[in-house]
């Protein structure tokens, strides 16, 4: 079932490791299958050393496991409520990686202060309000899914794919599995560059045109950065 | 004599190597047999390069050499300390890791600001007092697990299984000399992202019922991350 | 054509990947044939692990392409300004790499506090000014190298040969893309250490004379560093 | 001519390179046979990678080079004057290692905060004066000794074995090539620790029994650390 897409969330899963973003089993990758609505995604706690293709769960959009052995990530439901809210994401990843955790913990926003962030992520990367007491008691990977929803109203999640959960780390997104581990490279990145940029100089601000302009020369209409697609 | 334990111990400090924890000669592993009550422990000022299994020595709890030909790590005095104080502990680690040691030297203890603490540690990691000059001059290595001791009072050491020595550098502990290891990597990680969530956000907390979420969905009686234990 | 150009340009844009400067395709590095002018340049978004020697686009100072078959870095009009401004340049390297572009994003000349900077630049690593509306909406590549071109009124580019585009990252020269390499890997180095700098002591500065001594040694009439060039 | 020695001071600065303590050429390594009161020393200016055993030079201690056919490293003067001002020294190491340059730029002595300082450096480890115009045009290099002696007024130079020479960077030093790069190790991880310690706590201060404790135990008449030796 869905071996393609199992292989993907698999190499995913390693490559986090591989781009130094986890340690222990601190991070788990999902992608969905649109036309089935079935996500395949890492199993809770196992090690990426031991872990084989095969040890991917398949689970629904309800969380329930439909193929594989292993119980999937703890996070899932988390997963399972981004793909729900943006129903143009095709895949998930979450990562306690040092930087973009940073800002988690300090309950920030990462403000956009530079083309490196602007080239990817069109606005402040957005930090989810605290739950509250109920909603941590009620069910709390569900709520987390809930908070980073209400982060991104009036906000195009497909333009700035990245989410930082108050107090637990970031989440990022993509087309593609692939895509989305890209995109927790550059969160990374640009957490670190930003907090190096804030303690140099605490209330540098950006121009809005030069976001704008950057953004779109890569995303944009007229897009001319790179290769053009045949 | 005890050679199993002896290559955990051996591992167990090849491993803090291995994380990037310790340089130099700058860190110890030891781990109890609690049936004997005698003690596995590195040698002291022995290059890890150098060093093999055999040259790991057993002392008592009142820190006799009953096996070996070198002597103990010099800090073997507060290991001892640590397993008479709490009884359930079976693996003590000693690092001057950068970040932990950082906050050891600057006194305090380290804040649960985030999930990738609560996970493994369920309260602040506590700096200890500073040593009195009476205690320093008297026997410095076993008053230094007096003050270990006192500031776990009224906590469950196995329940934050780390602590900061003032001005000298942080102990992990656990059930096996794995386990310690891989607290003092957390240790270490969660060290780092604390000095930057606070250089962001100096006066940020953390909501209580998300620490105990989090720390009971992997410790708590009715945890669910990970695989199910046959 | 430029066959040899071509293999410098190559390998110096992989030592960028190498020495850490960059990561994805954050990074080109071009040079010029001051004979032809033509510059030989990175093609735009291509990864360095696929790129090969043949894809390395030429390009005249107009900005046409006159071989290749891969469109050029979409940052081409601000190597080609910097040529034209700067008639001693040989090589240009363009970056994102994490402290440079920290002081960038910061709007902040990189203040000359010490001899490793001294010896490699002889004033403060200049900041641009922030690009108008206007300019942005205009040209905006060929309108980064105007502002740079105006960073160093006044000043000697080939002695101070980098250069801080505000809110976007460092562009570094030299005689050749070696030494623009190489001059990258400086700066870098030298954007940690002053921002470590200034975290411990805010208000430090250097006597002019120590600046002229160690720029001098290396680079003036009576250089003593290194060998003697037969 | 002092094959050995040339061995010794070749190996200790390929070791430089391999603990990360310096990039292209920032580093130099010389050690001195106090029967001959000949200094071995790097070239100058010569890449670790091309550098052979044979191209170390031999120096008298007035800089008259006795053997070798190139020059030797343009820091030569400031070695000279530390073994002339320190007869006890056997090796001197001269780098730009990041977090001790940076010390070193901000003007300021790391002060002892921890034990893992002063198992090393018995006190904190001194700045010198900023120099003088006239000194800097006097005799540079040898002046730079100048102020080390001065700042070593009082002090035992085999018990804090490093200084930092104000806007330039570290020189440290040991009774073999051996022992000074490794206080070159420890001076870097020393000068990082302490620069995270006082971001988070900039008034902290360590009770002067402790430190005697832990150099004693290391250093003392009764020390106990390590093996004994034989």
């Amino acid at each position: 079932m869905l071996e393609e897409l199992k292989k993907e969330v698999y190499q995913a899963n390693l490559d986090l490791v591989r781009h130094g973003l986890v340690i222990l089993t601190w991070g788990n990758v999902s992608a969905i299958d649109r036309k089935t609505n079935l996500v395949v995604i890492k199993p809770s706690g196992v090690s990426y050393e031991s872990m084989k293709v095969e040890d991917m769960v398949v689970v629904d959009l309800d969380g329930n496991v439909v193929d594989g052995t292993l119980r999937p990530s703890s996070d899932t439901p988390t997963h399972l409520a981004i793909y729900k809210a943006f129903a143009e994401v095709g895949a998930v990843v979450h990562t306690h990686s040092t930087y973009a955790t940073a800002w988690a913990q300090a309950c920030l926003s990462i403000p956009n202060l530079g083309t490196t962030h602007s080239d990817t992520f069109h606005h402040a990367v957005p930090c989810t309000a605290e739950m509250s007491t109920e909603q941590i008691s009620r069910a709390y990977e569900a709520e987390t899914g809930t908070v980073i929803a209400e982060a991104f109203e009036g906000m195009n999640p497909m333009h700035t794919p990245a989410v930082l959960v108050a107090h637990h780390g970031p989440f990022t997104w993509g087309k593609s599995a692939k895509e989305a581990v890209q995109n927790a490279v550059i969160l990374e990145e640009v957490a670190r560059m930003t907090s190096i940029t804030v303690a140099l100089n605490p209330t540098v601000q950006m121009n809005e045109d030069l976001v704008e302009k950057h953004y779109n020369r890569k995303h944009g209409a007229n897009a001319y950065y790179g290769q053009i697609k045949k």
